[in-house]
């Protein structure tokens, strides 16, 4: 039997028997010729099927020609046939002439969703969506950002860490908390690995990472919000500022954009007209008292009661970023204790701005990041004036009674760095299966 | 200021002044001199401070030793000194003599776990449980295997995939099934990500991976079951039978194995006193029935109603392929369909049989693989057969009617591949924060 060659793969052969399988993206079907355009998830190739004719010059209805006068687009086949190398074929300069066609599975000729289909269409069918190359490609982004940062943590000797999703109580607040049933009692659905990653560092374990789900019972309908997303978590011990973090994240975040510029950054450009940069080391830093001033003299002032940014706030920095140091990303720091979780840490002598961060990429937030406070006395302190139930962060403190390092890390939305990586306006786009409110199917 | 250096770096320096950090393992308060032994995630070191004696003899109360004098077990400090290497010290050849000692964090004297605790004690105290050095290499050794899995898989082109936790209705049977509060609605978490995979079959995503939580509401206590669980997934599409399948499981244990005997071997041997193997390919591979006539022949007739295995038949089958094989792995083949799901695929000619494996590794099932059913008419056929709600399979099965590619998978339970692989003798051993029926804390 011939094996099975992968499409990109085929241009680097020799002419001679092949054997491919995919799905039929589209047929023509000519009196005396029949082409089709099949595609697997690395490309698409042309195969060529000149029909048979009798001697008075009559079609024969042969195979594979009749089976190939019967494929609805989307049909899944094997094909064996002659593959030859032909610079007048405009889909990659070669052709396979078909020896045989076997049909795995026919698909209903009807497709549901066309190139101009509504997100939300394209959502209910979202297995049809995804195999466009444009969606194939973004996937293929995903798997080649994560394995860089994983390859960057395994070889900086960080522990992978798989934190429970199942939790007793709250991790970041009441609010946005999903319940489950739990035999006799409730469990709540993790809203971020925080409590948990903490504590990997009261056990030692010095540096940590995990990539998994986090979920937020956020009624918004925004383009950058879901109730449930893939987190990029990382948490360090010994540092002496949310510095230190800020370095590490730099250093991933070169590390996976380095690795998809190189496996990809021709495809990006072709399907996505997207320059990918690899960012230069420092990444501006902005303590956000003096971003908010940077962007009320560009015009715009910041409409909000509290001390944070909001969404024209961060893109108006990032503008400003992007002319002033020709980068994209920036690191608005400083971020004041009243807008920030109980457990970062503030400044010394100055607790109402805390030792955080957040990273913006293109004008978007994708990342928060702090120095936790580990002193048990002021932990508490900050969890009761945030009005936290001491109650149900006691096994939480207990990480802090036995002794435990200074430590920190940072939380980013993985669907948030591929949408602005690629430009995309939602983050749907770039998520294998979206969950929102009003969506859990399929 | 001197850089941190990881104890295990430490042999490998120049006499001379460092900076190590960590926390407190023991104290020797002696009259003359001190000696700590520091701990950090990466080994153990041996502090000294010779106390300073006044003109007379007589022991002054300076620093650091009015520090060390006061430092409780699991407290974190830095500390620096000079580094020498002294052949008679047993722990490793060096000690640090102190300079300075900086007290991060001051853990409570009295530690509420010993060696001899109950595992649900230690289990309690999961972050001080963790310390050890046996628990630490655990997560190292887990670290190492999943980046060898998905390198692998990088290497071959799969695609990484996050499915989504939150489903609209079960994935594996209504039993078992957590129901979560979502908005007007309910969801439910997944118990497996065997839909979603299947759907990367039908985007034309070839061959995809997957490494993340499961969710079972399984009421039972044995050291094999949790109610989440870290699922490590795979399904390629384009296999004419399980055989592919078991193949590509091969070929993953083996690069798994090997990594981690490289890296951790030697320390394995010495903590854990297991010889790591690296398992020779092919596996041995016996249809079910086949083993329990064997099992049988061993004087040991499973008592079960149905068509499986139990666990007691799973310790003698493995036993026998030791015996004769010299393996630690065995592919039990063939499957009944009744004890199997709706949607593995059945022997052409005998649908009593589905082509499906469990991978049985020291005696227990780790694993189960199958071809999936493609044909639409035969899998909703199934789908009802098996009782299973066709209304709320509807998203599943239009996944084959658009066209699907022949394809299979596995799934493997990360937490029960470390038990065996170090010999332990629970789950919750190798479990970072185990989740049972009766425990959601830490």
């Amino acid at each position: 039997m011939t094996e099975r060659v992968l499409i990109k793969n085929l241009a680097a052969l020799e002419d001679g028997p092949v054997s491919v399988s995919g799905w039929v993206d589209t047929v023509r079907d000519q009196k005396k010729v029949q082409f089709v355009v099949l595609r697997d998830e690395s490309g698409a190739v042309q195969l060529v099927n000149p029909r048979t004719t009798d001697a008075e010059g009559v079609v024969v209805a042969d195979e594979p020609a009749t089976t190939i006068s019967g494929l609805s687009q989307g049909s899944f086949i094997t094909v064996t046939g002659e593959l030859k190398h032909d610079e007048r074929v405009k889909l990659g300069g070669i052709e396979i002439k078909l020896a045989s066609v076997e049909v795995l599975s026919h698909a209903i000729p009807e497709t549901p969703i066309a190139a101009d289909s509504s997100l939300d269409k394209r959502m209910d069918w979202r297995f049809l969506d995804l195999r466009h190359p444009k969606q194939n490609l973004i996937f293929r982004i995903q798997t080649t950002f994560e394995h860089a940062l994983r390859t960057y943590w395994v070889n900086n000797d960080f522990i992978e860490i798989h934190t429970p999703k199942l939790m007793a109580s709250a991790s970041e607040s009441r609010a946005e908390l999903f319940e489950v049933e739990y035999f006799d009692t409730k469990a709540y659905l993790a809203q971020s690995p925080q409590f948990f990653k903490q504590m990997s560092q009261a056990a030692g374990f010095g540096k940590v990472f995990e990539i998994g789900p986090a979920f937020r019972a956020d009624p918004s309908f925004t383009s950058r919000h879901s109730t449930e997303f893939t987190s990029i978590d990382a948490e360090i011990s010994w540092i002496d500022s949310h510095e230190d973090v800020m370095q590490l994240h730099e250093d991933l975040m070169v590390a996976g954009f380095t690795a998809v510029k190189e496996k990809h950054g021709d495809e990006i450009k072709a399907l996505f007209d997207v320059e990918i940069t690899v960012p230069t080391q420092p990444f501006p830093r902005i303590p956000l008292a003096e971003a908010k001033e940077i962007v009320k003299s560009r015009g715009y002032e910041v409409p909000r009661e509290d001390d944070d940014m909001d969404p024209e706030g961060e893109r108006q920095i990032a503008a400003y970023v992007k002319e002033t140091f020709d980068h994209e990303f920036v690191f608005l720091t400083d971020y004041a204790s009243s807008i920030r979780p109980f457990y970062h840490m503030r400044h010394e002598g100055d607790a109402g701005l805390t030792n955080s961060y957040d990273l913006i990429f293109n004008g978007v937030e994708i990342s928060t990041g702090a120095q936790r406070e580990h002193r048990i006395d002021v932990l508490t302190e900050q969890a009761v004036e945030k009005g936290m139930e001491p109650e149900e962060l006691e096994f939480y403190l207990d990480f802090f009674r036995y002794g435990v390092p200074s430590h920190g890390g940072f939380g980013m939305g993985l669907a948030r760095v591929l949408m602005l990586m690629l430009h995309q306006t939602s983050i749907r786009e770039v998520t294998y299966l979206f969950r929102g409110p009003t969506r859990l199917l399929p």
